[in-house]
């Protein structure tokens, strides 16, 4: 079993309207020195059996097809936890 | 200037709605093998000057109070690059 996080954020030069909502905030809410703050989704993926490359590129196409609106979206794929199951 | 992610996620013992729909659509999307989804919120600030403990202190204040409901919600706070300011 192994834990894959999948992070999906709003493209850079798209406006991100949560984030500047928190950003404008902080100040009213006693703080300074965040000059931004971008809001994103975060997906944990438990996966059955080893991630190989195979499982890679399936989670790949999962987050490209499924997760992440590629057209305003990038995605970033990390393998986090690897339970060592009985061999 | 510094990024800082605040990684928050639903705690386990919370029923997650929106990454069991998730989950549910991948077999029939024909992914397979992925056992659990769960989803949340990412959180991307870009901090001035250096994260030294006073500031990382701030952001987890700021986390606790603001970014996540920590009644039903956990979250994390990780320092991503530091972007080394001309000395």
């Amino acid at each position: 079993m192994a834990r894959v996080v999948v992070d999906v954020m709003l493209k850079p030069e798209i406006l991100d309207p949560q984030g500047q909502a928190v950003q404008r905030a902080l100040p009213r809410l006693g703080f300074e020195g965040v000059s931004d703050v971008r809001q994103g989704k975060r997906f944990e993926l438990e996966v059955d059996g080893p991630v190989d490359d195979a499982a890679l590129a399936r989670i790949h196409e999962l987050a490209e097809s499924f997760l992440a609106n590629t057209v305003i979206e990038d995605y970033i794929v990390k393998v986090e936890e690897v339970a060592e199951a009985g061999k």
